[in-house]
């Protein structure tokens, strides 16, 4: 039994989103419809916090407005963390999500997220279903996500030409050869170009979803669900101490960026 | 086929993390072994982020050391992050992870992590076999972790009785009360008291753990995995922005705290 009482203490968070669904500015402003139904691409491993940062945000969306969560894999067997890494030592540290959906299956999405992983950067082949499935369902996106090496995916799809993107900069070599046409910035936590959003690494998914939610769903339920997560987001775009720490420059690195989008 | 020099990428971060495990004064200044088995415990409607924020250092140090993870719920049914919101919204946007042991088949841990979550935070009587788990294998191990409102079901557990610990900020007032013999932080990012350790909410579950694989696999490990996932730990306890703004204070909030832990 759930009571009032117990209810009210989350309502003035869902409070702010339900009343920024009817705000009419904030509407025509897009001159389009919200997002609602929402994919993440999983293959073998993936990096969970790529998924489950992100995630957070659209989950306390969810709980006020009518979210589909798509969890869209090459099959319906559940889809592991596990690497070579893990295999090499033996360990178990690693966990099953269950798919919801197969490329064949997927239905139609407004925004599609590609997380990173040790699954991508080492694998090659094997992802081509991934690649292929992304290739085809890019231009009916109304947003597209990746975080870290999702990036790489994303690229060899084909769907980065000629854009601006950024990825992991641990791995950077290894994903910016996957896409010779794609204008790969170094210094940035995330980027936007188009519908594209593309992140660094891993957490950094975290800040370029609050930067997602802030232009989608309003700036007050940015705010008003960092505080439920009690998470201090990274809000400069430019502001990407890794780049450094991993030896990461681009010829993009000193143009002027706004809120993620470079200023041609 | 993976590469050396792909692997190679890689192994500036595992190398460090190998050495560790040799370091004669390290496991001097425990003087115990260092955990390798991890569990995570789960029930319906748990907060992902609680777990797999946290699960990515566990995660990384997994690919070069073995390490063992368990995620444990009352039966091996799949346990989903939906909830009582995600419901009344006709929202989809929850994941199914599958279980690897039972509260039954659970083995001996070194390590016990409980996630918050609105299917903690709202219910009550279904969660007692968890309660119970906890209670009973809470002597055995070797570390005890919360984040969010999980240490209100290990305060359900008496686990905490007496001790220091801190919790989800924004239902601050429904946790506290199942520990009335706690002595709940309210000022605190994460509280450390022997070997409990409790984060804040959500997102501080990652600062608690960045903190604890300092101190139980050490500092470099500690910076080079958080380089790895391009993660910016806060690293002072006392620094707990969302108490001020969730409106919660405690009586211990004044007292020295050193690394988590007060100075009594």
């Amino acid at each position: 039994m759930v009571s009032l009482k117990l209810l009210s203490l989350f309502l003035p968070s869902l409070a702010t989103a339900t009343t920024l669904l009817s705000d009419p500015a904030l509407i025509a402003k897009r001159n389009t419809t919200l997002p609602t139904k929402f994919g993440i691409l999983l293959y073998p491993g993936y990096t969970a916090l790529d998924v489950f940062g992100p995630l957070e945000s659209i989950n306390i969306y969810g709980q006020a407005h009518t979210i589909d969560l798509y969890l869209i894999a090459a099959t319906l067997d559940p889809i592991s963390t596990n690497n070579v890494f893990t295999t090499a030592s033996n360990s178990t540290s690693y966990f099953s999500v269950l798919p919801t959906h197969t490329f064949a299956t997927a239905p139609q999405l407004d925004v599609l997220l590609i997380p990173g992983g040790i699954g991508e950067v080492l694998v090659d082949e094997p992802l081509q279903p991934a690649v292929d499935y992304v290739a085809s369902i890019f231009p009916s996106l109304q947003y597209f996500l990746t975080v870290c090496s999702g990036s790489g995916l994303a690229a060899r799809a084909g769907v980065l030409d000629g854009k601006y993107a950024t990825t992991n900069k641990q791995v950077w070599d290894l994903t910016v050869a996957k896409g010779k046409k794609t204008k790969w910035v170094g210094k940035a936590r995330w980027v936007i170009d188009g519908k594209i959003w593309t992140s660094s690494g891993v957490q950094a998914g975290m800040d370029l979803m609050y930067a997602f939610v802030g232009e989608v769903w309003g700036k007050e339920f940015a705010v008003s669900s960092a505080q439920g997560m009690e998470y201090l987001p990274n809000v400069d775009a430019r502001r990407d101490p890794f780049a450094e720490v991993h030896g990461v420059s681009s010829v993009y690195d000193d143009l002027v960026m706004e809120d993620g989008r470079i200023k041609e």
